[in-house]
């Protein structure tokens, strides 16, 4: 099968090169052309030149071509994968440190809470763009395979507004929360039969079985034993304790999505871990990313220099993006965990919002079975959550900064934290930082920065979390 | 038409009197049957003696009975009233006093936040209780109005579980809303057309014009521009400011309801005002209902040498029971707001959830057209509300404590105020101290008992709020 | 009030000058600007004299105009209604007259079976233009209020693909029947409150009561004892014997609509009654029709020379286009049955089907209570019937002769009667006798043209109806 | 896995026998427990030797019980298959011969028309009691697998009124067709991707692929050009040709659900093919169901003579039972197609209807994907159908004798051919003739006998079809 994939963003080395590995592991797909396009001349120009030695090396019939005009690459595409992160680190910085002054305390801040909200802001007219280009140049029925966080935010707009073209949104925590529970409970993974269901990042282990028995209730005892994650993962090991299920979602970033574990400077350290910043640290994610961006830099010649990649069954990593390809194409069935519009699946939760839910892929293409009711408190965990999404993404794409403002007021910590003047100023300062990446706010972005000029600002109460690491943390991975 | 109306809780002077008068004031229902029922013989008879001498007096053919059998009362009954309140004053003390002591600082507390959960799950064993009654003893197809707090938490409960039987709940917000509109736009009541929606206590504003006009967007002006509720609707306002549409609730309900405006002790008297309980006084409805309890005891015998009640057209109150009544026996059609089973009636509200609506009445029955989307905001503000709302009907009907903990940390003033443990604590002292009305939870009730018991308590935040009048404040009406 | 009302089709006079005196009754109403349009000048004109004499000799305010330009007449309009007939008497002729040389006998045909069929494919296109200058001239949220048959089939078209124009379908046969029942019970027609729900034609009493006493139940009996209807509605008569419930429809009328009462010509006679063309008269309505147009060209001198109307309150007709208008004008509320978009209305019929059910109109709008479940056998009816509308809907917009062709087979007469071969040639010579009014089919007529004259046409069954009368028969009105 | 399947109706030799072999031939399932029941005992003691026998030869460490207690054999059973047919041979003449003098002519009738509404009437209380059987005795979440004719009136009643136990319908139609396709299209089976979705026998090939191409519109010309189909699926092809899907029910069944082809005896003989039974013969499936119960009788001997049965993997059938099973134990994902309650997976099917459409079975139970819209003809085909069903169930849950006469009317066939009063003297005769299997019409059958034995019946139209063999057909398998 000679298909075209095309993958924009395709400068974030890690991901593009680990993608195009995947599916050419596949037998039947190593004909694929893959196009990449990014932005970013020089990125771009690295990870064309990595893959298309991976490739050459392995004497496979794949090709690969790299170019800076998005809808020559798109063009007759089959599949599409988006890594963009619009507005990178330097806007990144602002989603982080302009709520921290206010008291909101983020760990990653790319999905949910105010740097999340912000970042959908960026990436939504970015990726409608995308979608555009798809409905107009790429193959009939040609499949979106988004990775663009915010995820849900995205992939809700793209899916509302983006021109019938079809759209999945994909993230790996499903299968690194059923690896956690396996080891936990002592079990191999392949034996642990999972049905995980909620929304991208709040999605909840609602069934675990072992040959048919259920493990569901044996959880929280099996991590309160386990040293590892008794000591880093604390916040999520208390929401299943007073929710019943166990979360998709890392102890960091789980901490910022809900009201109850980092509003208090006091007491976060009771709460998160500083041995990864994935575990709670303040501002972890965007110091790992810094650190990670200067390593990169350095790592290219290096990566150029070391063994090409081979392309056997084993060298296939876990993510999903590649299965759902090869299940589509030959037909084998594959069973997955999807970010799809709910339409009912989840009965208790929006019709409209974005679900993470198990599928199967085949030829006969993506097809997700209901899942039923998601128990109440789960649900209502969800339901704050897709309010203030479904306020993100509308906010996004009609530039309506009055959503915008709402989004933030109903985010569980910063409604927490904040009183609705705080807020009103701190979206203020949002979209004055981010103004080059935000065309849509043109009128609400001259008002805001009349009003900050203007002074007669509020006197923000002083935040100093005892959870930021600064530059000088640990290398991370 | 000789129809028979009983109402339970019929102690609950103020509402008896009124209804059993608006009632009488409709030609065609001077022959009504009354049937009074009380768990409290002593406030039970002075109604009975207060309602019969009125109707006496005025020589109608009306007939009133007073019964503590409660069966007996609604035996071939077509319509039933509730205006009990289960536990009384004593409960409903622990109700604020309690979540105080964890900073949940509640103006009313009797609709949502701590006390409304607790009151509710006191209520609805009570409320199913008449349901099961009605469905056995009462007129086929007899109507249950429910007036008694937690509105739409009991009226849920009643609907969901109350064996078939049809239950409308009614509150007055929506047409004291209504009067303040006309009254800042400068406009006579009765020429301003409007649509209110959402759930009880928020309902909102959705269409306000006068002949035709549209003047939604024209009362943020007009209230701000007015002296006394620029003074004493901060709260209302600022939500109008926020949200885009004003709110049926009063200034302090309505600040118990939202994360954002009575978290910090120091800045509450920014956003309330002290000179009437219902502005936002902390446990200001408290203060009110022990003084007025003290005054009622002493009113009896004034109110017995004052002169009887007339039952004319111009007597009548704007209460909505007996519109209805009126409505479903005479087939004058009457358009109001109801409490009911949303059913898709508001599209992006759940189909479980009770929502305040127009309908219309007449010989046909209560219809309620649908409403349509709400807007984005105000549907984010009800969706958290509902979720507490439901976690609390499970939790009540179930007796299941998980529940009601959820219910709590769902709640957003609790939500932003405490942390997990604090709330599970704070659950417990509520469930020890309410015990007597809480049949259900007898179990979690011992648990709860021996952890408090126990000691290795969490140590309080020290909360002082200074909106506190104590039992000194101003005589209230 | 100043409104404007727009009237296309305005030449048919009855229509006409009975809604303009309707509105004008109205005190509120009195300074209505009337504007007509037709496409025949001749008709137009006679009525536009007609109106403008009544107006003036009453010395109302009102302002009455006609234009053939349909833009002009609809600029700036509030409502708009349509009484157009898309193609006159001389395409209704091949409607009846083609399918009853396949055995297909219609009494009426202008709402369902062949003739309905073929009716809406004329009408649609053409009311969809009107929807589109609705949409893009007339007031924002003009109202199109439309009379014009096959009324469902043409009022679903324009929700759907009417370029957001508020369409709602009227008829009269609610009150009709109301009238009939009221009479066989002995009772006023203003003390028996009925509810009546189905699709317009199929629509059902399936509450009828009296001072809250249901008499559903009692109607057969009274109609079996009346002697008048136990003559004249026997078709009606059996239905209610054989579904439980009184439909809407004509006796006539209603035997085209179902398998069961005139598939076979020697037993016809046994069903309707020819003293009236709407009790069943083999093409009777044709036969009226053609009538009606050579008296009216007569009447028209004698119409003008005879008395002005006038504009009292009891010259108001029962037709409900005034009363609707009057509510949303006004706000005085008023209860009718409408044709409308179900969405869940009747909840065991399709969605996206009009339904017939009973509505609130105010000053916010009309308001559509749902109605619930139907009861399951004249569901059952209305369900096939909704299959061929749809079908109807669907192949006339998209100009798609396979669906139009399988409406055909769907239809119950028309599929008890004919074979899939017979039917096929059967729509082979309707596309091409209606070819002028049907460009959306113009590929489709071609080929249809090829094949009858190619010969190889399928032998017909002779078929002679006892029941037509021909253009002999009594004068009707 | 010890699992135990307990067969009811085991004497149904040919598919207790197939269904054990199938189950044995998977690895995991060698030990699975066998409880067979029936009320014949001496044809559940055949089939009982036959597979000890079989199991026995073989080394399996199977168990296999035969008992005339269905409690006993129900306890603790994982799974029941039902393969029961109630009435038998006897009921079964009634179903054809009494509606045949009416003129409605059906060749299988066990399914729809006449025939298959009554089999429902008796059928229906015998499977709730079994469903109140698995409740209460069986495993709990035990899967009811309903092989049981009418399968889709038979699974309806059992997922409405079943007292919740899990219930799925199970047919081979899908897979015959599937075949067919393959062949005509001279494509290997396993290469042609299909999806499958309406309601059970009516439904609708929607796609049809060969390696990601689409293949569907290219069916009806290989179909005509087939000399084996073109002669003997004249009305299956037909029916492709109008709907432009094709369906899964074989010439002769397909033929009795419609109006269209059996209701003219003179013409009957042209859809129609005497060489099988299926194709479309008289009575043809009552016939061979005699010939083949004579057959059996003196065949047993004969099967215990032969060799006993092997379990290898290629032993085993296409029948679906066995791998639902396989993967519910296994966690191997199967998909193929089910029959369940709908519930949206159709979109435009009523959502309480069965529908048969494609699902994937793993650990986690049965997933059923949305299969979204079906074109519109073939679902105006399967609406017209689901209306007679669900009045067949709701008539035989509650012996409402008004509800079934309108199922009838309903029924396409005989609304085409019968009129109303002709109905109601059918359905009077069927009643009294099957009055033994019809507890639950007792009354209305008492009513039907004095209305027989009154005199004063219907005169019949003569009717006598030429397709019909009598019991000297040829013999058939």
């Amino acid at each position: 099968m000679a298909i075209k994939v095309s993958i924009v963003g395709a400068g974030s080395i890690g991901f593009t090169r680990r993608i195009v590995r995947d599916i050419l592991c596949v037998p039947e797909l190593q004909k694929t052309e893959f196009a990449f396009t990014d932005i970013n001349p020089r990125y771009l120009d690295m990870v064309y030149q990595l893959c298309r030695r991976d490739i050459e090396a392995a004497g496979l019939p794949a090709k690969v071509t790299a170019t800076s005009d998005r809808r020559e690459a798109f063009k007759d595409a089959d599949y599409v994968f988006s890594f963009v992160r619009v507005g990178g680190l330097e806007a990144f910085t602002n989603d982080i440190e302009i709520p921290l002054k206010y008291g909101v305390d983020q760990c990653v801040g790319d999905t949910l809470a105010p740097g999340g909200i912000m970042y959908g802001q960026r990436g939504i007219p970015v990726l409608l763009e995308f979608c555009k280009d798809i409905s107009e140049v790429s193959a009939p029925g040609c499949l979106f395979l988004n990775y663009s966080n915010p995820m849900v935010i995205n992939t809700w707009a793209c899916n509302r507004y983006g021109y019938g073209v079809k759209v999945v949104g994909l993230c790996h925590g499903v299968e690194a929360g059923h690896a956690l529970i396996a080891r936990v409970l002592g079990l191999p993974q392949e034996e642990v039969d999972i049905i995980c269901a909620g929304i991208n990042h709040q999605t909840w282990y609602i069934s675990i079985k072992h040959r048919g028995r259920d493990l569901t209730g044996a959880l929280l005892e099996a991590l309160e034993r386990d040293a590892e994650a008794s000591r880093t993962e604390k916040v999520r090991i208390d929401m299943l304790r007073r929710f019943g299920y166990f979360s998709t979602e890392s102890n960091g970033h789980l901490s910022e999505y809900v009201p109850w574990y980092r509003k208090r400077a006091d007491e976060i350290l009771d709460w998160v871990d500083l041995s990864h910043w994935i575990l709670g640290e303040t501002a972890g994610y965007l110091r790992f990313c810094f650190q990670w961006r200067k390593e990169f830099e350095q790592d290219f010649p290096r990566l150029m220099q070391e063994a090409p990649w081979t392309f056997r069954p084993e060298d296939r990593s876990a993510e999903r993006g590649s299965r759902i390809i090869e299940a589509l194409e030959t037909g084998r069935i594959y069973r997955g965990h999807f970010n799809v519009v709910n339409q009912g699946c989840i009965s208790n939760l929006p019709p409209d919002a974005i679900v993470e839910v198990p599928g199967y892929v085949d030829r006969n293409g993506i097809g997700i079975p209901p899942v039923g009711e998601l128990p109440l408190g789960p649900a209502a965990v969800c339901n704050a959550t897709i309010s203030v999404q479904r306020l993100a993404v509308e906010a996004a794409v009609h530039g309506d900064d009055l959503l915008l403002r709402q989004a933030m007021m109903m985010d569980p910590l910063t409604g927490a934290v904040c009183t609705p003047p705080e807020i009103w100023q701190m979206v203020d300062e949002l979209l004055v930082a981010d103004a080059q990446w935000l065309p849509q706010y043109e009128g609400a972005i001259a008002e805001a920065r009349q009003r900050l000029a203007g002074g007669n600002l509020i006197a923000l109460r002083p935040y100093v979390s005892p959870a930021r690491l600064g530059a000088t943390g640990p290398k991370q991975n």
